[in-house]
């Protein structure tokens, strides 16, 4: 518990999978290496980028070994830990904190949608007994809310909760945990998993950000970061733009993660196919996504050279796209 | 697929666990006579109620293994055999038909909330594969929504899903599915998980039900289930009202299925603590849910004798109770 | 208030409006008289079917005037009296006391959603001052909720309350307002704003419906309720079903309630352009809905000769046409 | 047209009343008076916090009558002019030209929850008739949402249509707006009306906010907002948090605008009594609201001296109600 606070943006990573569907560790010790490259301050696997619900409890301790074994203390590591139940999640709490990792990460309990006061018993019961700092997990839109009342609660009773990633992606929200936390925890961290908002939550006081599109253009994130933590919020603003739109681009026009799994694919990684089946209608959805894609990291620079999956759309055409992919999603009614 | 229609009440059954919280094997297999003796008409393991997700994948086998073991065939068996991607739950539903199950019932793909497009592709690439019938699992609130239109699709074009079981509790929607789908397949059922509106929906042309509280006064959801089918609407609603009654208290009054394990200690079973941890104020509430329960039950005659723990409260404090219980209900927003 | 409790079928009328979209009297009146030949049992202006948010507070009561000398004492009419605060809208009961109204019909406070309290606090004013019976008007998609504890704490306070109507069209919420109220005042009124499970809610003990279905086929209306009132209940779900595709088509097809407009020129009146205006492509659709409506109508048998508007489109295009209008359902969460 | 773009802090003015509930017109001009003494940017009357739909239509003119009579060209007016269809929208708007505001602003419809396409044309008509400028008002929580699709098309289309207020608190979706349309309309202006994260907005290229808190401390916020145009946000920030802890007592312990009322007399307005009724509960809570909200104003030195209504509550009790606020909070699921 003397260790720093956890602060800087962690990277979310998807697992690469090969032909059969395994996980494929060569491609993921590069991509580790790749994005440490790059400036990233932190791994963060088993997230929800990383697709934890969709590896066997065998798969995920494999996937934490891999990106330990590959970074070897160059950057911390929060490991994502949640298992069937608080017994298996403390186990696998055991085996990474073998491994070296800085903390992990504890979805709330999702499935069931649980009362504040059950949110808190099941955080309060693992905090007692891990042998690791834990790190809250809130993301509302998949799992059980963990209010601002039981952050405080939590932060208050349990020294070894050292602090939240928040992908609510609400600014208010977060100023009033920090509100509320900081004066009694000073230390607790704050990172918020939406990345459409970052900069402002830098300037509202988050420690950092874990948020999948580091794990695409880890240099621009980067740069985004370093700028606002510098105070130049203008500059990172016009940064927060284009990445708003590259985000918004991978999304909302996919079932999530496979927008971040075709653009990773983009910046040169054999990531496999997902486990999640998909019907020919979405497999031509991606490919049409693979282009737009293809284009708006082109034109940020972020791609060495024409790739040649990418047609000669002009800059107009990439426009209209956007449009196509704003439309559908006002439709879903997130515009 | 010569088999007979799923029809009638198949219990999601509870899973009774011993002091170090594992499987206890000699109640489950009491309380599966039990309620087989009680009449239900199938056994339902690893659905919502049993905690599926609370049981790692080799208890979830256990426990299907001890149900099948015990049922002896007296009745057809649906098992839940949701894994963490379509392999794994390949291999449970290979597992279940060698145990001689009727059919597996898989829910639809939660944490992330996919597409209509995607919710087809995961029900269609197992449906292809699946050595025994399936039915699907509609469970808007816990998981991706299965919308009528891909009831309808996965109907048309997979012989192997032969049901669908549907927990939304919204009636137009179940004839919906109803009107979509029976002129193309005849035979296929449709159970509703909503047990406030079983007799309705039964009115409708549903087959039956798969309901947590049939697993707690079996005799009665069989009687109104029995009046229903002999076209007795009137009886079956009279019944219909003191259900409600009973789970409305089970279902809001504590997380879920916290109030169902309550009930079941009352009718005499061992059930032993759940997996997810509570708090002190939960178990204070718990405390007070078992007594309004104890009266609710009965008052309406399930219970041979005055229970022990329950105090002489008068019929006037039930109604206090009940009041309290529907002002909380209020305040969620669900009355 | 020794008179009747409300019960039956109150059609919540449309008003036809003339080329400069004014009331079309006239028009309205011979809707009145129509809908009192074919057996509805009740008139209700100023509903959400009939505008009334879309009206002045003059011509609202213009609106009741004409149904009420058209009437004549031949049906009970109940009206629409919300109006821009508690000091207007009794003005506006007055005067349709003044009329000869059962009753009025209110709705919760709208645009704020207001906390139950507040609702209670409103409800209970107008109630106190009222010169005429009080219908309180359910319908949480549009306005504030009405909650069980709240109705049943209306139905304790306020002889002046007689009755609700509930468009929220779930089952088990209407039970619980039937079992908490009717052993408090067995002469209260439920009315179900939700035509797609009419014959539900009358086996659940609904007095009636207000339903603007009721509008367009008041025949096949009056028979369903007549065979559900019978304990016809086979029957009577069979013709709910019939009812359920024509009121999708009408109510998810276009916005509210102009659905409805289509099918009501279908049945022979001038309607008039609504004062919503309509974009081209609203117009478009609008439309295709005439014709899939004209179809529907015509399949049941409620339109005496081919509509030359329809074009000789076979059962097949109208299975596709309801198909596409599924999905369009689903698309907004609503299958 | 060719005035300047709308830009900076307006005031969605409270209207108090007198005794007998009508508008109590010296008090609402002393309060005009004290507004723009202390800086603020704008009038707003007719927003929500102004609560429109609880005046008549005559009164609603009345009060932009007297704002406009009161300010006599000091600041601009954006006065509110929804009524109840386009006609009668349309005849407020000539009224209100010819009092000289600077524009209209017109909320999208509500009641009714109308499609995109639908909310479109109901601006487009307006637009096209209007005689004067008009700014589109967008409040998903009580209002149709106009989606970002919707307000491109329109600003592409409605030279008349300069501007949006909105209140929908999301910051993604405030610079998706701005990324559509600032390229084809530099001069269009984005009024946030989300006080509790006014300074990221203006960090995200806002123009402005029209947000009910600068009509209880104008002060505070034209200094948050000239710190922020000032590129000083850290300083900005520090306001930011103070702001959101006000904010949020005024908003979420009592019905929407009864927070605010409170607030407004304790900066010395006789704001009289709601229109909407008070229960007896509700009055209590306002009470205590009145003791939080004067020592909340207190601690920022905006209260000259100790009210005498403020009972000696240290600090630490401030914090206790606050934290109260915070729970009470939670519990709507807003926190």
């Amino acid at each position: 518990m003397s260790q720093a606070a956890l602060q800087g943006l962690f990277v979310p990573n998807l697992v690469p999978l090969d032909e059969q569907g395994r996980i494929n560790e060569p491609e993921l010790r590069r991509y580790v290496d790749w994005l440490i490259e790059r400036g990233v301050h932190g791994l963060y696997p088993n997230g929800s980028t990383g697709e934890f619900v969709r590896f066997t409890p065998e798969e995920r301790r494999r996937i934490v070994e891999i990106v330990a074994d590959q970074v070897r203390g160059r950057v911390p590591i929060l490991a994502g830990a949640a298992e069937a139940n608080v017994r298996e999640t403390l186990r696998a709490c055991e085996h990474y904190a073998g491994l070296g990792v800085r903390a992990v990460a504890i979805v709330a309990p999702f499935y069931y949608r649980l009362s504040p006061e059950a949110v808190y018993a099941y955080f309060k019961q693992i905090a007692d007994h891990a042998p690791v700092d834990v790190t809250l997990y809130n993301i509302p839109q998949f799992a059980s809310p963990i209010d601002v009342s039981t952050v405080r609660r939590l932060a208050e009773e349990c020294p070894r909760i050292i602090g939240i990633k928040d992908s609510s992606g609400d600014l208010p929200h977060m100023m009033r945990m920090i509100q509320q936390v900081r004066p009694i925890r000073p230390e607790f961290s704050f990172l918020t998993g939406w990345e459409a908002a970052l900069v402002p939550m830098l300037l509202a006081g988050c420690d950092g950000g874990t948020n999948a599109t580091t794990g695409i253009i880890p240099e621009v994130m980067r740069r985004m970061y370093d700028l606002a933590r510098a105070g130049q919020f203008h500059q990172a603003m016009q940064l927060q733009y284009k990445v708003l739109k590259l985000f918004d681009a991978m999304v909302y026009t996919a079932d999530f993660p496979e927008g971040f799994r075709v653009a990773l694919s983009l910046r040169g990684f054999r990531t496999g196919r997902g486990r999640q089946p998909l019907s020919a209608q979405q497999q031509r959805q991606l490919e049409q996504l693979r282009q737009t894609l293809a284009q708006l990291l082109q034109e940020e620079g972020f791609l060495q050279e024409p790739l040649p999956e990418a047609p000669s759309a002009g800059s107009e055409d990439v426009d209209r796209i956007v449009q196509e992919v704003m439309a559908r999603l006002q439709q879903r009614g997130m515009g």
